[in-house]
């Protein structure tokens, strides 16, 4: 089976479904800028999950596109406003959206992709109690990821963290809405409980393990490690897993080393080297790529209880994906 | 009838079950940001008229706060996003949150004042598709606040608008919730189609009539046309419906001065007086207050077919007070 076909199967399904919902709106100026990120590509994991969930319970793709619609939006709610928290200047190879138009109609832009979120979800069909349970749960999500939002901040200006706050950061900013995705997708393809808690429990794994190798491949070469937004990682004192590691299990003597460089914005590029050559002495970059298969297996022995299928396949191939992927 | 004693009843009601709703939180230094804006006062009007509304087609009270909280977090979320985005540095006399915190976390509270508005709906109790319904109406008022904020700082680069489109505006930007807040009272409050219809009326019209009497308030007096805030609407070329008319009945030969100094942030204070001259002449300043008054016997008239009540009492009384209150 090959992967990528499977998903961009669905996600150029998810594409004509998406434009055609974010086709109409006046002001046209804004809602220029609200359909500028959603419709300039990504590869569409979340709303991919939903649906790939609802196959695995042998639920009706359709049943599953409202929520499909809402992860994406919710998602690319969260990237618009972080990128003006964060100053990103690019996002999916363009200019953000903060410089492409203005700061306010950014931050209106992603107020209205929050609203048209919820606004898809109400084209959920069938049982009431079902789609206020499933909505509620998204508006959880957007609670965790704007308190790990808030925590990825924080956590830049506080000297030292331990890997269960890093966790539980990621966990809300990234890996909740995988989690809820898988979890949503299958109820809304009527799965049993189990199932949904398998997805659950898969989503939340496979989140994590994304995430982690996300810090992993920012860190594994040398090259990428001396290009600008890495060794502003280091500067900026940005805690992913591999600092987390090394902050903690780092001798006294290389501590002193990370206390005066990491979270310095004035760092030289030969001390930005020094950490990076510290994390793999401590073994850290090494343990973040370990950490992010446990959780790639977690996921796969997660689902072991859905019953054989494509779909189920999948998921498998997905969880690999997530830990082998180069970019 | 004392309409402030009524007034501030229900404020006094409704901030003990906003402070509950709002306690718990973390991380605290976010949760302070969320809860700064909305529990430092306000005139609660959006959840008051949610309130009387409901007691005014004889409902339960308790059916209705879900909505009294929901509306007042909506409108402190926006609040929190519209300071950032005017860049105003004082909100309900005390430094506005992205001031007083910083941006990133006000960009932040923002969004979880919106996530939580939504998710104190879902304590509505009752008929599942009567909460669909409504829910999703509030999902509405969100995208036309966005439209109506995006707009009116849309307006103040436009040369000249109409009073349609400037009605427009404020009806988005402003009218809607309240029209909004009062519809829905009235039909969690199990109002009939003809009572729920006549309290959307009466809140579109009191909303109108509000944000009118809003722009006359600021442009009565000499004193306040040359304090800060209100020569800077000038200097930013501000379209109040003050502005609008005098732009749209000017002669040929003062639209020249209008031309010159509105919208010149260079303009001296004796430029920004001979435009407040000029809106006195053309008779600007008066028909913005004889709009109001119009909107505020549209919303009268709107609640006539409502069976007589104290809280009918209250809601003409309302109408009366947003034209005639000094602040």
């Amino acid at each position: 089976m090959d992967l990528m076909q499977e998903i961009n199967k669905r996600a150029n399904f998810f594409n004509t479904v998406l434009e055609k919902f974010l086709k109409n709106g006046e002001p046209t100026s804004l809602y220029d800028a609200v359909r500028y990120i959603p419709l300039a590509g990504g590869k569409r994991l979340r709303p991919g999950l939903a649906m790939i969930s609802c196959e695995a319970v042998s639920g009706d793709i359709k049943n599953v596109i409202p929520l499909a619609i809402a992860v994406e939006l919710i998602h690319n709610f969260t990237l618009v406003h972080d990128d003006i928290m964060d100053k990103s200047k690019i996002r999916r190879n363009i200019p953000s959206v903060h410089i492409k138009f203005d700061e306010p109609t950014a931050i209106i832009a992603g107020d209205l992709l929050f609203a048209m979120a919820f606004g898809a979800m109400h084209d959920i069909q069938g049982d009431l109690s079902i789609f206020k349970d499933v909505e509620f749960g998204l508006i959880d999500c957007v609670r965790e990821i704007s308190e790990g939002q808030h925590l990825d901040m924080e956590f830049e200006k506080r000297k030292n963290i331990t890997e269960d706050q890093y966790l539980k950061m990621i966990l809300k900013k990234t890996a909740i809405l995988f989690m809820y995705s898988a979890e949503a997708g299958a109820i809304l393809g009527g799965g049993t409980k189990d199932q949904t808690n398998a997805m659950n429990e898969y989503g939340k794994s496979l989140g994590l393990g994304f995430q982690i190798h996300d810090d992993y491949l920012d860190m594994s070469s040398e090259k990428k490690i001396l290009g600008k937004d890495i060794g502003n990682d280091i500067r900026n004192g940005k805690k992913t897993l591999i600092a987390v590691h090394c902050l903690n299990n780092a001798s006294k003597y290389d501590k002193k080393l990370l206390e005066r460089i990491f979270g310095n914005l004035k760092a030289t590029d030969k001390e930005v080297k020094q950490v990076f050559e510290l994390f793999k002495k401590v073994g850290s970059i090494e343990y973040a790529k370990n950490t992010a298969i446990k959780y790639c297996e977690k996921a796969k022995k997660a689902i072991e209880i859905l019953p054989d299928s494509h779909a189920k396949e999948i998921l498998n191939e997905l969880a690999n994906y997530s830990i082998n992927r180069e970019k």
